[in-house]
């Protein structure tokens, strides 16, 4: 566990030591501006080309702005010439990699990485760690000297998991859905989170969430006459994966004036609409706590989420890798397959994957690459399937999996540990709950500015009232405009925000998304520099 | 590095401590024996049904055989009636995924975990592991305790590699392709071996080398008229992924008779049918030294290989995980990167992507999934392309990263692991060796069975003459021969082998991978029991 050092590439306000004049970006090409309404590939498939434009237009933005360097062909006379005799080109290379957009890896992130080279901190780590550093090498379990360097739980701990591991080697392959004993460990923490029970043969260990969430695309995207329905605004590993497997992402709107919140009535007409398209949508995705929204989904409204997928026969993906990150004491994780179980719902009458994460909570292990889906209602041949395709990479790293159970199970009530890790767990949690409302505050009181409170997850994502100006500005700038203010705000503060535009928002809207992340004492300087570049920004562009 | 244990799920060799009479495979569906010859899905695409049978022979058997309950639809009595109305069935599941087939986790692997429940192995591990241990827990770097447990190098090593990544966190996210000091320290390492300087922007590390292969898979694989030459036999992940991003295999095969030679005469035999088939062919695959073959490509031939691709325009894919392992003292490793660049060839005029992992060679730390691509001879813009696939899994596991910049960059001369460390890998290859040789003379000296010399990698691929008698049998049990052969010796023996039809054979002819991983002082009891049941098995079938 480590305290934000963790999140490191996320950590998207953070304040920069050192700001390069030469901007790598700017000498790439961008889209001329007519682009931004109109891009050049129809974010839905070309056979598709009679989608109202309710659908359409927020994916129109996912394309055209943020990380359009990426998708966009260089001009004739680029660098790209002098590979004139290279065999991959950008017209001969997969379409849908083109496609393929991620914002929170894209350009104003490139660019704040530039930035982070001076920067240092300091991990602040205890007792994951120690399990971790113990099972990699196991030869000094037994001397003396370790006893004065470990915690005597943390010692234990690692005993217990590598007799859980074939050969008590982290260096062996394992089962392709991860080492056994430690699916046993997760089955028992997710059956004590929810009081229903779960089966290890249900887990599947994978190298972070990401890579269990395009294995489940991979198994229902058949052509781009598939689709998911997705939230808009939503993370991008969605139409990333979705537009890397060749489907169709059908977005639901979360309500904005409703705290993010998601109406079955939405999902229904987009359904509708999807299908009278031609599209067969296979699955829901629900991201709860909301990415990039922060919301917290009400127990009442996963019923009805449930019994519409259960209804519509699609299967339910639940991205659910801040369930320990609630900031509201109204508010309360409820896991999907907690609330399919008190339904009376079991394997049979949905199908269900949850997916979890060793990278967020309170100890943010992401570079670990640690993570697991839980596999329900499906019949097994196609979990066959599935496995099969888990096969294809061996298995996930062992660090990961161990870290995995870890986090399902964490130190209990009598363990050395237990004392400061409650402590460090409570200090983060409610530390992150104050910084989330130090900032929510600020950012409304921004001219123009509206900002949900973060009720969960690491993010806010304010709305901002851009003036014509500045729109017109960042037209001849060939940005978006909210990719306009985020390249304004880094070039003068060296705080980064990724543009709402990556994430998809209703058209003729503005966001972007900020984390919750910066170090508590660090936060008053932050919104002093944001409040004062914004009220520039406004007097600058102000209609 | 640990001895043996790390390949711990290859080791397709090995005695069983059990043996379970409760198999899980036999009450699953197989193909009828009609489709042993004639499979369903052709493995080409079905818009060019006119290939002749010398392209699709091989590769109807890695259809029909070995993984067939992985891919074959369950009568509509089994079990999945029970999921009836759940939405993903095996009509809607996604058809590349029912495709993709996958030998070394197939059936026989899976049987063969059941029977290693119960077996137990100490690693010996020293000192990667030490610097792992160090890095995932850096408070105890500077603590007295912490010399008398680890070595003065794997402490000072920490530090350094510790002062590369940002906030010395290994549990942070890193750069999309890895952290950049340990691409330097790779990139060091890579020329050193090569003399000829590599560029650490070139390097993008990964979990293990799978998730590589897949992603310039992904980027080069447009549909099913996008062919990949592959070898005949090879290592299936290469058809796996293929078939997963939907493209087209075009198989050369390798001649067996001149120990698995690479003949430039078949590449081109090959590449004209499928072009005449309406195949746009992308890539050549090779992979050296050779897996399942294990023979060593000569610097001549590498140097045909090389000039082939770029007369051809193809993008050159070279497999080279088991570099490090070399058992014969006249064949040496060859990087394709230093045959291009002692061509004189560079960046403009060849595509060549080098594959590596922590894996293999004679640290075999298969479970850290760590390992690189080199990725040369692209335009910025398709780097731009291969990044942003590298940016949506956000990076791999940093220990993965760490150990692959240790494999890359071992102890020297004057550390105080030197020692230790060249005796253990000199007592590693040297055993291997033996253990081949010992491994290749013993099936050779069985009835009806020639097996080439594994000159590298970890496997030797014998070629069995099975009587009619035997595949009669086999026809009646429902598998390929070659698969009734590795049930026969696994039910009768416990030593587990994958069959051939995993990996492709010339038509008519089966054959059996086996490692050289089992300990070098039990191979002598392996040898024995698989002697006398090889002996048992032909006195039942011999015609």
């Amino acid at each position: 566990m480590r305290r934000f050092v963790a999140d490191k590439t996320r950590n998207l306000i953070r304040r920069a030591s050192t700001w390069s004049p030469t901007c790598p970006v700017s000498p790439r090409p961008h889209h001329p501006p007519s682009l931004l309404s109109q891009p050049t590939s129809p974010p839905f498939s070309s056979s598709s080309p009679s989608h109202p434009s309710s659908i359409t237009s927020p994916l129109r933005f996912l394309t055209a702005a943020a990380l359009h360097p990426l998708s966009f062909p260089a001009s004739p006379n680029s660098m790209a010439s002098n590979y004139s005799t290279t065999p991959v080109t950008l017209q001969s290379v997969n379409p849908k990699v083109l496609k393929c957009e991620y914002a929170v890896r894209g350009e104003i992130v490139t660019l704040a990485q530039k930035l982070e080279q001076d920067l240092k901190q300091n991990p602040d780590s205890h007792p994951f760690d120690e399990v971790l550093a113990l099972c990699d090498h196991p030869a000094i379990l037994d001397r003396s000297e370790t006893q004065g360097l470990f915690s005597a739980d943390a010692i234990e701990r690692a005993f217990q998991i590598l007799d859980q591991i074939p050969g008590r080697a982290t260096g062996a392959y394992s089962h392709s859905q991860g080492i056994k004993g430690l699916r046993e460990t997760i089955a028992a923490g997710i059956a004590e989170r929810d009081g229903f029970p779960a089966d290890p043969n249900d887990i599947f260990l994978t190298d972070g969430a990401s890579p269990a969430v395009h294995m489940m695309m991979q198994l229902l995207i058949r052509s781009e006459k598939d689709g998911i329905l997705c939230p808009i605004p939503q993370y991008p590993l969605y139409s990333a994966s979705i537009a890397l497997h060749g489907g169709t992402l059908v977005p639901y709107y979360l309500d904005e004036a409703t705290g993010w919140g998601l109406e079955i009535s939405e999902l229904k007409k987009q359904l509708e609409t999807a299908k009278s398209n031609g599209v067969c949508v296979r699955a829901l995705v629900v991201i709860n706590p909301g990415n990039p929204t922060g919301q917290v989904l009400a127990e009442d409204n996963q019923r009805e989420i449930v019994e519409f997928c259960k209804n519509e026969g699609l299967v339910l993906l639940a991205d659910e890798v801040y369930q320990e990150n609630i900031y509201v004491p109204d508010k309360q994780f409820h896991s999907f397959k907690k609330v399919c179980r008190s339904m009376g719902y079991g394997e049979k009458n949905i199908s269900l994957v949850s997916f979890q994460s060793v990278s967020k909570g309170y100890y943010g292990e992401c570079g670990k690459r640690g993570g697991y889906m839980e596999v329900t209602g499906f019949s097994p041949e196609i979990r066959e399937q599935i496995y099969k395709v888990a096969s294809v990479n061996l298995c996930s790293n062992i660090s990961g999996q161990i870290l995995a159970s870890l986090v399902m199970n964490p130190p209990k009530v009598g363990d050395e540990s237990y004392e400061s890790y409650t402590g460090e767990k409570d200090g983060i949690l409610s530390s992150l709950a104050k910084r989330a409302k130090t900032l929510e505050d600020a950012l409304n009181s921004l001219e123009g500015v509206t900002c949900n409170r973060a009720e969960g997850a690491m993010y806010l994502f304010p709305c901002i009232d851009l003036p014509h100006k500045a729109i017109k500005a960042a037209e001849a700038a060939k940005r978006a405009p909210d990719a306009f203010y985020a390249h304004r705000l880094l070039d003068a503060t060296g705080v980064v925000v990724v543009p709402g535009s990556g994430f998809g928002q209703v058209p003729g809207t503005w966001h972007f998304r900020c984390t919750i992340l910066p170090q508590e004492d660090r936060i008053p300087a932050i919104v002093s520099r944001l409040t004062e570049f914004h009220k520039k920004f406004m007097d600058e562009f102000r209609d």
